[in-house]
């Protein structure tokens, strides 16, 4: 609609209908959104091949299903986050192709396989009820074409644990670490492996933890260099970004 | 030393003296940093070609000249950050080969020049007071062998300016957003690329900013994808987390 | 009673019963609220045409209804704002000719039409999930009079969807932009207009969002000129303000 | 020049030598400042009449200096808040011309009188301590063209003091309150009248007044209607909300 | 028992059996609790005839039931605060004698009038969720023998309604104010009135007003003289703290 | 002059010049000021005898000079808090009458004595870097006609040095207890008298104490009956409020 | 696997089928893991006789049954912390010879009694709302060797409560005071012993106590030597810390 | 004296000129103080040998110099921390024997040398900034009969330079480690050592550290067992607590 606009507006110039001039004053005057298509175009194209993603949370089952049926409509690979049981068995009666993954919270419908890159991400948590942001960013990750390597539990009280896993992680080119308490893994991590980490608090603990609030300030002031930190308990994020530094790493 | 009695152990065993299974008995007593010499040789050449790096806030104009003496006779590349001018002409003074860059309240020795890796990282910052923070994380960069564009002054509340900045944006493999105040450009930066963007929180602003917070949180929450956030004012964090992502798309 | 005892008094005054001296000496001992009634009736006036207002959030249906019951017999116009649907069903069981707005998740009873302004008021959200207290805004606009246009889903993320709407932000008198998570949209709405932007930070995130501080915050220190900030949720609060600069636009 | 590049392509398209679909095509290709330049212009137009801001806290004398310098040969209309005595002296040395608000701690320089707008907007203060607050505020409605009565010294502790000044309050169109400490007066101003309150929290106070956070919050949360919250020490926001206030009811 | 081993002492000690020295000396190693019994006598003195309290929360009806019939037994009058219904319910079933204060979630027993004290203490609150608060501090102050005048739903943004009852307010002795959400309403009683103001922040509003903490700043930074301010929501602590002060004024 | 007003008002109804009607018309449009002089001079009859008091920080000597000596021409008695050396220095060269309390960094000046309330109030204070807040609020007391018993370094960590002050704490009318730090000195106070306990957390401490806000907390919470919270540092307020205490019991 | 591999290259040196320096070689690439072994033995070593722990919250009982059978079968002492009653159910119907301490919410199955110390710790409490956080400390130093004397109900309030538990208090080892609302019980105790006090902030309170905050901060201002503060309600932490301090003495 | 009055009773008693039951009596009406001398004297005792500790902080050198004296005459061990230069030279010129401890900020003066204890305390510091810290716990250790051994710079961020200390760390009784900015290393350390650690938060680091508040947050949280926390930068409390938790393993 817009370009067909625009495209009017030059054919009569071409058709001497209108003069240049007035092809000036008439662009001042045409909505921004005429010329906007150059950019949603564009950006689209430099998207292609990502997953449409849906936050789960505080959403009916009937919302997720119509929205992932449009997502359908218009191609697109989906992730939805955050999803509880009743939403992932609404989705699922409708649309049973769609993979469930419990501990992960997350549903994915790939109907185009992403684009592969080469290497993989490590995805470490510090203990067993981090698994669930871990999981996440996992995959978030896989749909967006990344392999992952899930190293969990390798919190630093016991730090042989994460020691024994020091070749998986130094062949790694991203690591994401989740941790919450005293979320102190991203910096141990980091001062061991020469490639960005990304820290992800999580809001496991009590007391003091504050929901994650101490962990995600313990990372932000990390003494390591290379860690980027996300929201707390935002494994997609983590994910996200882990794809996006995999494909920059291949542009 | 650690390498001698490990060293001499193995000796004792290839000559008879020592048998496999008292060998191994005697591993197990030896302390940790007999064996931790591995570690130590292969951390050195990861990190190779990246410099040393003093963090001069709070020392002596004397103890950086003296620490910087010493990189140096290491053969180490030497980064000071947050350096005062007392600092700068201390140092200059011993060290006439250092370059200070006044804006970045930095110091740079470049002994042997860094591995150079393709393309470019886009430094961006909202108003001019973030521009010390801005600078810091660019000469972090290009000590590092990563290229930049220093693209300042275009806060959201003129966003006109950041759209005339759009090719530089486009074009480049990382790009890190400086912020104060609401910390909002990082958001909008993000939704309009497709690849990492690194937030630098700044201390810009008063009454409700809290010295960086406000824009430290905006950025953690931002509802883009692909956003990397680090410390307030950390602009040496967001240069060489920028450097190991273009790395990482080297490696 | 108040009047009548002051009319008594100056009746006394004029009939010689009491001396202007006497009468000064029983004014000073009058209770305050004899001399009250001035400001009262004031009052009244300068508010009339709006509405009462009834906040439901913690009140059962049965209280609601006896309020809106009440305030219908004293002729009033009537705005319940967070309202239950259990407190709707009752409240519309006893009042069929109330107004549910479900999204707003407020009741309206109109029994004078409000006084109608010239222009109207752009409300913006940038999510979905930020439409209820959008709504709120919107049905308190209205039934003080002023004519909305609802502008929904145009975050900062995917600014080309807020630039879309451009004719209808430049044409407004006033814009209320409601937003969670980082909050930036009024920054960036402010620096395209020049009027009052009125930003309502909304609860809608996690982690670091702090059930809306992290907006507020950032609302606070836009760096854009024009903002005004209420609290959190708060669609009533800017709703009535956007309303009350209208009127101050019209006396 | 953009202008130049786009009226080149439309004359190309006009003289044939390009036909509409290969201009639609480089129009697609067109870095985006080439389109941007009708908002520029438009923007401009809006905004005619209004000052340009400088931020004086945290510049050098000198710098201000060359701002003012360059602001002048554009032919704006200048204000610099948050000027130290310094800074007030080397401006009026270089531009005599230019008059110093000690009180407001402010600098104008006025080429073209601003648009005047009719009514007035009522400023108040709770203690003598919030004056330079109160007056950036009211320099800054000045300035754009709104004419400014001052209530200094009223805070709620005496609150006839307040009541004393209440046909000065009704008469205005806008009323602007600074308070620090427990920030309870825009509350009470905003109970007796019916048009916008603008309250401006002041870093007043000690202790649990957290530089102003106390006062901050107390106004977010007023129980009074119409109540727009700037951030702490904002005189400069609340007298340009104030401004954009009387101007939309003179649009 | 203590008692009887310090008697026993003297005891020895005047019938020669042990010498002053000895005693002395015994009188060093003996335990603590056997001279405490002078205070514990004197402390049990000075506060009769003030209840024993319970505060509800948290505990089943089973253990009230049980503290009540123990206090019974020791013929302490009693007041129960944070009742739940189903306390109430219990207890009322085992006590029928108690009283329920069904709004101020309090049960009461009066087993002996406490002694009463001439004058009495107003109670306000700023709205009707405050009631709660306010009605705890009313039930407390009469059950310590306090007379009260309960003023409620006078909040500052209609400042008359507070005004009509200033000589409630100025014949009291003391003055309890329950406010929520901004917190104002005390600085403005204490401004009008020349004896003690207890400020009781209540935790009703949303958002920024963080359950009441809001509230609590303002009143701890009130600019009016003699505001005494106790725990978010302790109507029980204000009324005990009001009570205090009228025996002071007895003793 | 509003008495005036009034005054012929009145004077023309007795005249008859003006009927009563036509007055109560009049008395309507009058500015609220005109009937206010009964509260004010009320008013002023309370607090009678009562000093004015000056906040001293961040004020210029020359500011104080200025105000005291106006207040000295009005009859009042002062009290300057928070003076500094450079302040008492000049105030006491223009008034060589005036007193300096250097340990309380307060000025007061006493031109007609104070009434005096029989009984004293107990200063306390924890530590002897409370005792500029301790002394404050002994001068305050002073200087409003109540008589002090100071009891310094008495903190909870050598508890038995408070209890070697028991007569004295147990004859007090009221207590005023300054600590910083853990703030737990009142709470152990007030569960040793039966008389109401001020609460004045000082910002003495490091770390975690923030600057005060530890010990108010603390206070806020006390698991005693009767005890009264001020602000941070507050010791003017603490004094004036038990100097009101003292007058509630003498009314 | 890893001692294998270490094992068959030692067998190689002393078949000479290897060079010492080949070994030294082929050592510094071998995983971390192959040497590891010895660490973890030893560390078992150190921990032997000391329960494993189970942190009970969040858990399923099915997963708290199963952890606790794979914990048997490798004959560990099990505690299970935070134990809901839904989940000692299950577990005590799986292993009826595991103990349900129900007012500590924990689990105990004691295979080897724990090795004795000499001693113990007294384990108080300041209110009874405190004990589950004091009996989960009492259990943990139980199961960890350590014998407890309990001191309930002792709070600063009415300190001849604890002052007539001196005798307990002064042979004690160590201490653990468990407190909420204002915290202050530590500090009192601290004051008088001379060993190590362990202070255990609860979430008991309302309002200002913010969930254990104030009561946290407290404690760690103490006054008082001698204060090992740990993060709020978690009484196993106390315990542990506890029984390594009294283990340390016996070492 | 008190031990006079009451000796005084006791002879009367056993004179006969006073009965038991009078000198009961008179013994509950005694005040406290008197039979306090018990606990003083005992307290005294157990104290015995320990220095007393003067916070430097905010004292003149004159008041630091008049307290050495006045404590050097009691025979008194003196600690003073948080020395100034200027402190330091006043008192060694008043106090030639007493030992300044420059990088502890600490003077030392040993009258009677303290009782020696077995075994060492391990100080542990992350970063070089937070030296100052560690070696007040150090010099605190010492004049309280504890030997020391400093492990300095072992941060988290290069793990291996603390494995390369392992040995150090096993054979201490006690370790303390003071680490600022994320605060991670006392959980990696409390992981690989089974006795008590002590964490000392210090203020070092800038940002989202707020002064130490994200280290101690980090601390509390910790997952490993057995750390004991102290309040931000208070090296001090971690010496005192490890000497008494050394001198608990040697009662």
């Amino acid at each position: 609609m817009n370009v067909d606009r625009l495209k009017k507006l030059l054919d009569d110039v071409a058709a001497g209908k209108c003069s240049p001039e007035e092809a000036m004053s008439r662009l001042r005057g045409m909505p921004f959104e005429d010329v906007e298509f150059v950019k949603i175009d564009h950006h689209r194209a430099l998207r292609k091949g990502f997953p449409e993603v849906v936050f789960g949370s505080g959403k009916t089952p009937e919302q997720v299903v119509q929205i992932v049926t449009r997502m359908r409509e218009e191609g697109s690979n989906v992730l939805v986050t955050r999803s509880t049981p009743e939403i992932a068995e609404e989705v699922l009666r409708a649309h049973p192709d769609v993979t469930y993954h419990k501990a992960a919270r997350a549903l994915t419908l790939v109907l185009s396989p992403p684009q592969k890159f080469p290497g993989y991400v490590a995805v470490l948590c510090a203990g067993t009820s981090d698994m669930p942001v871990a999981d996440e960013a996992a995959v978030t990750c896989e749909i967006m074409g990344v392999e992952v390597e899930r190293v969990y539990d390798v919190g630093v009280a016991g730090i042989h644990r994460l020691f024994a896993q020091r070749q998986v992680l130094e062949s790694a080119k991203v690591t994401i670490v989740c941790a919450g308490m005293e979320g102190a893994l991203p910096s141990v991590v980091a001062g061991l492996v020469d490639y960005p980490v990304i820290a992800v608090p999580t809001s496991v603990g009590y007391g003091a933890s504050f929901g994650g609030v101490t962990a995600l300030l313990a990372m932000l002031n990390s003494c390591a260099t290379g860690v980027a930190v996300v929201n707390i308990d935002n494994g997609f994020g983590a994910g996200a970004l882990a794809a996006l530094i995999m494909r920059a790493a291949n542009r």
